[in-house]
């Protein structure tokens, strides 16, 4: 275990100015095991993403708007300045740092195309590979069941899979291409693991060779070096963007030829197959009940209950549906104050009573093996007060605006986020995240290329899954947000057969009491009341009689 | 005179492949003169934008969505290949070329950033400069007057501007910086020219040292190089991506030390001061009374009048207005079939009749010298059918979307762009142009940085004025498009006192003829009496009688 002035002390010894620590390990995503977090492990920060740089004297982490306040509360002020920013590390030095200064970095933990562009921009600095490995091994060798998603699950072999790889490579000249995104290795071979909670990936790099073969590296990473021995002077196919820069020193040292191609299964699988999409309907209307059958349990419960106690309860009724295998990423059920700060999850620390008159939050999702799901409720606890009702029914209203709206094929996420945010800017309302975000298939339950944020310029398309969130948070006071998943749709129009829709997965219904009619327009109606007529539809058949009489409260037309 | 055919000679003989011409010259602008547009003197096609790429054996012109009709009816598609895209030669080249291919290009008409793209990112081509100028000289040594714009017109002194422009530069501790947008030059040094029909900029490169001296560089850049030998070792900046190449490789071989830092005139002169918007809203009254004058007289006009008639008729009016100059562009009067071409312009062959049952769209607008304007109504000519009310309603909702919306500081123009388009997907209606552009002050009619437009990242500002122009096209029957001139202004909301909106400034009425009231929500209603009211109170103690009832009738509330 490192600490930060062990490190600081390093700079001076080694005559370097700055350290640059990420959160991600060799696999460059944000799926890790607790024990390779060295932000945590250095900061005592614990969100999802961040960066950090430890210069001599000071050390800046890095993060988001949903993060803020969680770093703030978790880290040393009095060493640790938090930044909120959304700048990449290279925008952030390049906007900060004036003086030329020696940055370390570890290589695996950074893409080619982002240490390139360091060198290539910030051109004031220098950034050296560290080689020392002064933090340590990044990935923790953990054995992991590996085990095969069933054809009725995944809906192609692997060897199909495999065949439209092998044509890939071969179509761009290559002899081999190594894929470094966990993801699509998980996706191309149909193989999931239990290492990391909530998320079913395998770890795992692979090569595939223009014959097809191919070669999976887990764990030993030594493996792959004596692998590429056998490609000397030939060519292989890398995604600089996704791919670590020691894997480019690596096959330098191998002489062998890189090339800088897109792994397509990034999008093949953002586009959902037949059987993943019937295995997504399914999914939700088993998750939809659960849902259901906790929103009406809390309804009517009389027993003081905590956010810890919702977390277990809604456990309980997920894990009751057919091909359940764990939640898609930790509950959170942040009530009144809690509720405010974006992507809260509650602890026995900041546990709170769920009683008086505010609003309950309530974000998650579960992995099934047929679809994974991920949903946000804002439910009133107590009488909830007009201006409460009027924030929820103008988030309502940046959701309808997603959900129902119609779009030409292969426009950008970040023209769809506008049209939620839009509806918010009207009372001078905003939020510090995305609108919505792409979901694996039994996979990562936020998965690109696509997403609904302003800077994402990926198109969408057809069978492509998202979620649509938008919300608004008061600090200290109550947060707001109302999450559904949706698949894209092809969609008629008067003037054009081929544009594109959103058409509901989630199957639970929005709080009524906490809509203000008067603020919806009638196409905001419709919308909502088509939406609880195809919940009340599709779940009813399931429910038991007072499970129904409570739906039939909930999904009534307004 | 040079022709295609010729250039391929010389591409075999000297052993190119291809020669890439643009419409511009070194100033980087679509504004040039007709003698100076290579493209229409080699291909016949004379739109304001597009890009030409002469193969040995094919030549390709490159235009986008406005221009395809128009590049498809004037050249000759034995010999030429119309391409309709928005890419940049480079992106062109790079996903439509894959043989690799040494290309000439003329180094006075390419940025320093796009020719450093290309060889940065094309590395399968070679990129070689003509200096020989197999074209001809690019610029043509027009006489032409320069006058000052007065300070009543401008608001701040030249050397008020020049004392600000000093100041950056010391800031980035430059000996000099050379200003190659002739806009910036014409604002710092409030110059203006007549030798741009419609935009009066002068043309000229600035060369500000640290101490304020200016030296402009009109017609002889040779005087630029030999005042360039004074700054042998020093530092200049430039701004990479307004800068021609082949001033980078001047300032090389003399030795001097070039930086790559924006022109921040760019922004300066993108928010207005308090005397250019004031001057702003009273050339819009002037503007609008005389187009309101123009289309009372065409609705009780009748004699048959066709295209040109109108064109000049309008001129007629605008003329009588006070601090008037000329037009800010040639008057598009675009009947039926016509207004489908976007961005067409009558001539003595395409001039149409005005008569029978459709519509006519008429875009123009005037250069005065406190301020420039451009509008765009679409008019009702004998009984409009009810799916042009239709269309008319739709495109009209596109731009009260846009005009009513309420936005946070520093939003990107994206977002703004799909907020318009966004209500003419509900109908699979789509326009192949940006939503609006910024607007200069007696400058470019099209003044940057900001723009309506899927790809414009730039912060949006209090008193930037931007037009708002949503249309709709049916090729072969009629083109529907409606715009004004708005400022952003502050606007105070329930959560925000920081929030930006669109204040109009044409003052003119839509036609409540081709309005379909059932199809407009409240707030659309609401937004529209509003500027009719607006229109009304401000034109209607300019007009006589005859022409206040005709308002009065116009502006009447729905």
């Amino acid at each position: 275990m490192t600490t930060l002035a062990e490190i600081q002390k390093q700079l001076i010894s080694t005559n370097f100015d700055a350290y640059i620590v990420t959160r991600n390990n060799l696999f460059l995503g944000q799926d890790i095991l607790n024990e390779e977090n060295k932000i945590s492990e250095l900061t005592g920060f614990d969100g999802s993403s961040g960066n950090l740089i430890i210069f001599r004297d000071k050390v800046f982490l890095l993060v988001d708007g949903r993060y803020e306040l969680q770093a703030q509360n978790q880290v040393n002020k009095d060493i640790i300045t938090v930044v909120c920013t959304r700048d990449s590390i290279g925008t952030w030095i390049q906007n900060n740092i004036e003086t030329p200064t020696k940055f370390l970095y570890n290589s695996w933990c950074h893409s080619i195309s982002e240490v390139d562009y360091w060198k290539r921009s910030l051109i004031n600095h220098e950034f050296v590979d560290d080689k020392s490995d002064i933090l340590g091994e990044r990935v923790i060798k953990a054995e992991a069941e590996i085990f095969e998603l069933e054809e009725q699950f995944c809906g192609i072999t692997a060897e199909e899979k495999i065949s439209y790889f092998t044509k890939f490579i071969n179509d761009h000249h290559l002899d081999a291409y190594l894929i470094c995104e966990c993801d699509c290795v998980s996706w191309l071979m149909n193989l999931r693991s239990s290492l990391i909670k909530n998320t079913p990936i395998i770890r795992a790099f692979a090569l595939v060779s223009a014959q097809g073969e191919v070669s999976l590296f887990v764990n030993d990473f030594s493996t792959l070096a004596s692998e590429l021995e056998n490609y000397k002077g030939k060519n292989i196919g890398v995604a600089y963007n996704r791919t670590p820069k020691r894997i480019q020193f690596l096959m330098k040292d191998k002489h062998i030829w890189l090339n800088n191609i897109n792994n397509p299964i990034i999008d093949w699988k953002s586009q959902k197959n037949p059987v993943e999409i019937s295995g997504f309907k399914n999914a939700h209307i088993r998750d939809g009940l659960a849902v259901c059958k906790f929103l009406h349990w809390l309804e009517n419960n009389n027993e003081t209950i905590d956010e810890l106690g919702v977390v277990n309860k809604l456990f309980e009724y997920r894990k009751q549906g057919k091909n359940f295998y764990s939640d898609s990423f930790d509950t959170i059920a942040a009530f009144a104050s809690n509720g405010a700060i974006v992507h809260y999850h509650p602890s026995e620390k900041t546990n709170q009573q769920i009683c008086g008159d505010s609003l309950l939050l309530i974000d998650s999702g579960a992995q099934y093996y047929d679809g994974t799901t991920d949903i946000t409720r804002t439910i009133a606890i107590g009488t909830p007060s007009d201006e409460m009702k009027q924030n929820y029914t103008q988030v309502l209203k940046a959701h309808i605006a997603v959900a129902s709206a119609l779009f030409p094929q292969n426009t950008a996420g970040s023209a769809i986020d506008t049209l939620s945010r839009a509806q918010l800017w009207k009372l001078g309302q905003e939020y510090a995240h995305g609108t919505g975000h792409g979901v694996g298939h039994f996979l990562g339950v936020h998965e690109g290329p696509q997403s609904l944020s302003a800077k994402n310029n990926i198109p969408l398309k057809k069978d492509m899954v998202l979620s649509i969130e938008p919300g608004f948070y008061i600090e200290n006071e109550y947060g707001i947000r109302l999450e559904n998943l949706a698949i894209i749709e092809n969609a008629s129009t008067l003037y054009s057969e081929n544009m594109l829709k959103f058409t509901p997965l989630t199957v639970v219904p929005f709080d009524n009491r906490l809509i203000n009619k008067d603020m919806l327009s009638e196409n905001e109606i419709n919308w909502l009341n088509d939406y609880h007529k195809f919940v009340f539809e599709t779940l009813s058949p399931l429910c038991d009689k007072e499970l129904k009489i409570w739906l039939q409260k909930s999904c009534k037309m307004i």
